[in-house]
């Protein structure tokens, strides 16, 4: 069974020295790290384990940043919108807002760093027109009577909003606020880099520094009521000052304007076709924050220690997908592990030398506590994540929060027990090896790589009803066999020949977003080549309102390759005869109604396509053939292993590929195969909770039947 | 009780003369008329009525047709989209098109007359890069390879649609297909003159002019297998040729497009928001219409004669709402009633003598068959027609088909003399008085007046499932005790003062559609002056997607007004808090669940909105007051007596008017009331087929406790 140690992380603090002991023990675990709110323990430094220390770049030294309030981080803030009535309009910053956590900037200049935006015509108000009352925190605008107004700002951020999070969810008392500085400014530079270390020489014991993280916080602000207000864990509105903005001026050769940042409101969150003056900031974010992590993991490398990163809190600009990641020159990289995608966010890395997973539940109160079912969500955690392990697996698992809850629940150590040895087992038969990957998918969409498994996330992992029937195609994609690549409109725009590349394509989303790709459609290079592609052979998949777009007669403008068209109105007029349903390889697992999600997309098929499901006249799936190529419309796809099941078919048949069905397959879609022909092995792995039979077919295509207990996984020699 | 006869028109045939004298005694008819495919008795020319004939001004002479085939009548005609996969592509013009219907004209330049589309780039193809094979029917175009093309072209209708729809219905054998003339073309207007003329010298016993209709057919097209393809009531495609087009083009100063007519296969359908160019070829066809209608009227007029126009079938370019229609000098005007909506498309026309609604059933075997039941089909047609009828009369019944097949159900036959009756009475009492209107409601779309009462209407009053939701508030309209008018964006803009004269604003319908506006409301004057109304004490309602078009930050425009913003993903990212239902004034009449329809629309409310309604976090109802104003969100309102409830209740919220409600009002939603006030008249009216308990309040609050049989009306004196 291999190791019964290695490859685990846990928590520990200083009211549990020997049940840290224990649990090393039991659990193999080979590393202890402490946490927000916890100690190291003087008696455990010199124990049998690698130490990590959390390493805070921007925060918990509040001295230096009240003695340096300028170098105090910034973010870009929008007001709501607010309808002028009269001449005048007083507009209050800090409606809304949690006061605590923000404080507007007017100690740069507001006429240059903030705007004032007349939204009913797009058009900024001239600096002459409006300004700030200091005292009242307003801003008054000479207005025009009903129009719409939002004013943009920079504001300090006067308490970390992870601190922030931390300590409104433990309900700490009369905490001191960390106040967030901000590293790429010249004095706080220059302070990070010494205090780094200092730090290291005051902590001889620790061997990796676990940065938590660099130097710019996702985006996430709170309400009056300290309830969160806006969260995008890919949002770069709070990686801005003055100083950086001026840098990036330099770099592009244009005008900053905060719009670049505020983008109506929306901050370029992943749903908005991003805007080129947001993808040169990024791309100057990257080089820099690069820059300056290089510098603090030479330094830490210098005292012969370990530098990871959390892949969280203030990872902003740290883009692990891009090209300047690997010139950091890490060691390693742990995030949180909260499903499949977001595995494969840090098990996809390339450039450290090991990855770890954070697994859940963290050791909170929330969880922890008398009602609490942490066996249960440990459970779905790891057998979710499993799947998507056993496609690309991490180097360590880890744990974190308070262990002294966790201790009160024996269940929970016992069952931890268990995944750490699995996960050690896993790992040494398929360590080194590449996964047996049937076909060659790429999910095509305006980000690319760089959104690579996170692109229709909005907070980490987090359901979101509008999304959860597309997030669930790339949940799905996570733990199947195939071999996932993420590219851009822009990527097929500089070459065409990467979709030579591919089996099949995936396009999936609402119509109008960076999913789907919106007036990039309109690009005859872009249409020309994704249809020469199908027609040529290859496979493609939409799901919900792929190329959706309204133009030139057209809301779907694949619409001669789905064989699908979106019924806004426009095309009443037009009969529909098109709506029986057939059998098909894709739904013969299929049994009843197919979950296809709520959001209904009023599609209706054209001529010549074959219609597998339709709901009130409303078409949800339909397959149609184009030239030698096939595609396969969904109008959306929640995650389940029936539905991922459902994909997997897709695939196969849009890649030509029914014949290959059998091969490294389990008949019952709860049950997968995993196949590592390098190393010899593959897996059967029951994905639920219950016993399961299956008849599991070889990659030769001979098979046998199997039962399998509850989560089981069974390891057999090629 | 009134008069026992008049006000009522119905067919006859030859075979029915005697049955013809019977049923005009019982059911008190003073008119009698033909039909399609029947022919006027010559043993009833003496008869004491009226006497309507039918007059195709556009068909029944085939021998014109054949003689002069250039100016028989044409329409354009788009081809789907094709992909071209290698640099040439053949298009065959009539796939998808019945062979016998239409016929491209090649006999006219079409290198000026058709256009080949890269709809890939939306321009045209030159027109040397396209020729027409006429042998094989194929137009040939040296395309570039995965671009789509379309080919639009003129073909001369070889079969006139209604006589084609009709001759399938009734499954006639081996007729003659009745080729549709261009009475618009020199000869042909000539010609057609005269045969007026002749016409009215040959049957001096008729008295009324049944013009069905004037010259250019509504768009219908059929498909191969003779089934609909394409219709649109609305439609103007086929009011076109190159002689008219010619003479549009010196009228409007610039170069006519075929384009201007396809509009991308779209035909310029009631969704789409209305091109300049349309809209000054529609008004170009209302003028030059209008003087060939005239001309037509006084030769019917100078023999004596009533010139009655049917509202169906070749109405294009009369346009019942607009400025023209009334200098045609008609006398009367008919149509066909199909619901409430439909029977205002008629009785609200000004500028004729006397409008007459043709219920329904019409007589034909599709109905009034073994199976059949013509009953049924009445009562609904006469209760739903009736609840308009009562706010805007029109000022005759009557009924078409086959009498023969009418007369083998007695049970039709008593119910529909009981409707004459009742008509007649309903008539006498309501006659040149303008109903008790409580308040004044706008419907605010692109069309305005021009599409009063139809403008949610593909095919003349019939269901479509994506926009029940949408109609059934005109529906509900039609028969609400409210002063409605139907206002465009251009009206507002040509004049912010008409707002005032307005208590409740109306916009419903999808995003982007010309029923909400698209980007109409990026026009600062519409913004502010709408938001102005409302500010200053208007009601506003809006249904669906009102002021839906994404721009400036905002999908609703109006978010700050309406207080509800519709989910793109654009906001995923912002947290909402306001979920809480509360009761209101608006739903105090619904028990249990509302229904909105199926097809919901992703809002959310924005602060300070009260939501009355949500399902899954998608609001259903809201409420929001906006300065001295408010406005009601409702995200569909399929027709039925509970939902005409609340959109009367939203109205009176809306208008400030919530302690006016109980005036001429029913405490039961299935019953209403109606005042004439000038005519000292009340009715109470139950619109079901059941009995009914309620209490009525009368105009000064006093109320009455009343219970009505099925479908009763009961008159009072005020």
């Amino acid at each position: 069974m291999g190791q019964s140690k290695g490859r685990v992380t846990i928590p520990t603090d200083l009211d549990v020295i020997p049940q840290t002991l224990e649990i090393m023990e039991r659990w193999g675990a080979d590393a202890l790290r402490d946490c927000d709110g916890t100690d190291f323990p003087k008696e455990l430094r010199e124990v049998d384990a690698k130490i990590y220390s959390t390493y805070y770049t921007t925060r918990k030294d509040n001295q230096w940043a009240a003695a340096n309030p300028e170098e105090i981080q910034q973010m870009y803030v929008m007001t709501p919108f607010y309808t002028a009535t009269e001449a005048v309009l007083r507009v209050h910053l800090m409606k809304g807002l949690y006061p605590d956590m923000l404080k507007p900037n007017s100690r740069d200049d507001i006429k240059r760093w903030w705007e004032v935006m007349d939204r009913t015509t797009g058009c900024p108000v001239a600096a002459e027109d409006w300004q700030y009352d200091e005292s009242a925190g307003e801003v008054i605008i000479s207005a025009l009577p009903f129009h719409d107004y939002t004013v943009s700002f920079l504001a300090y951020i006067m308490w970390d909003p992870v601190h922030m999070y931390n300590a409104v969810t433990n309900d700490w008392k009369e905490v001191e606020h960390q106040i967030t500085f901000d590293v790429r400014q010249p004095k706080t530079h220059r302070y990070t880099m010494e205090r780094l270390r200092r730090f290291i020489q005051e902590h001889p014991y620790v061997n990796v520094l676990r940065f938590t993280t660099f130097f710019h916080q996702f985006t996430l602000i709170f309400d009056e009521l300290a309830r969160e207000k806006y969260v995008d864990w890919y949002g770069y509105s709070a990686s801005v000052s003055p100083y950086i903005l001026e840098q990036f001026e330099k770099e592009a050769g244009y005008r900053f304007r905060p719009e670049f940042i505020i983008d109506q409101g929306y901050y370029n969150n992943q749903y908005r076709i991003p805007s080129k003056e947001f993808q040169d900031f990024q791309a100057f974010q990257r080089r820099e924050v690069a820059k300056i992590v290089r510098e603090m993991v030479e330094i830490t490398h210098e005292y012969g220690k370990e530098a990871m990163m959390f892949l969280g809190d203030h990872w902003i600009g740290t883009e692990p997908f891009m090209e300047e990641f690997a010139s950091m020159g890490l060691d390693a990289v742990v995030g949180s592990v909260g499903n499949g995608s977001t595995l494969r966010l840090i098990s996809d890395i390339k450039g450290v030398k090991y990855t770890e997973g954070r697994l859940l539940p963290y050791f909170f109160p929330d969880t922890f506590h008398e009602k609490g079912d942490p066996v249960k969500e440990a459970k779905i955690n790891w057998v979710t994540a499993r799947r998507a392990i056993l496609r690309s697996p991490i180097d360590r698992i880890g744990y974190g929060g308070y262990l002294k809850l966790a201790l009160e629940f024996p269940d929970f150590v016992n069952y931890v027990e268990s995944v750490c040895q699995e996960f050690r087992t896993l790992y040494d038969n398929i360590h080194g090896c590449v996964p047996y990957c049937i076909k060659r998918v790429a999910v095509l969409n305006c980000w690319g790589k760089m959104r690579a498994w996170g692109c229709h996330m909005v907070h980490h992992a987090i359901y979101f009803k509008e999304n959860y029937f597309y997030s669930g195609v790339i949940e799905a994609l996570s733990g199947a066999p195939f071999d996932v690549t993420f590219i851009s409109f822009q990527d097929i725009l500089e070459n065409q020949e990467i979709l030579k590349e591919m089996d099949v394509l995936i396009n999936v989303g609402d119509a109008d977003t960076a999913h789907t790709g919106g007036p990039w459609w309109d690009n005859p290079v872009i249409a020309e080549a994704v249809k020469r592609f199908v027609h040529e052979g290859g496979g493609i998949i939409g799901i919900g309102e792929p190329s959706g777009h309204q133009a030139n007669g057209r809301f779907i403008q694949l619409a001669n390759v789905f064989g699908v068209e979106k019924e806004t109105g426009f095309t009443l007029g037009y009969d529909k005869y098109n709506w029986d349903c057939s059998r098909h390889f894709i739904t013969e697992d299929s049994a009843g109604a197919i979950d296809f999600g709520d959001n209904q997309k009023n599609m209706y098929a054209l001529e010549n396509t074959q219609v597998l499901s339709e709901t009130g006249k409303r078409v949800n799936l339909a397959v149609h053939e184009f030239g030698r190529g096939r595609a396969v419309y969904v109008s959306g796809l929640p995650y389940s292993f029936e539905n991922s099941r459902l994909l997997h078919r897709a695939i196969m048949w849009s890649a030509h590929a029914e014949e290959s069905l059998h091969s490294w397959f389990s008949s019952n879609y709860n049950v997968e195969v995993h196949a590592y022909v390098e190393n010899g092995k593959y897996c059967v792995v029951n994905n639920t909770y219950e016993p399961q039979e299956t008849t599991v077919y070889r990659g030769d295509g001979s098979s046998f039947e199997l039962k399998l207990k509850e989560n089981e996984i069974i390891w057999y020699e090629i």
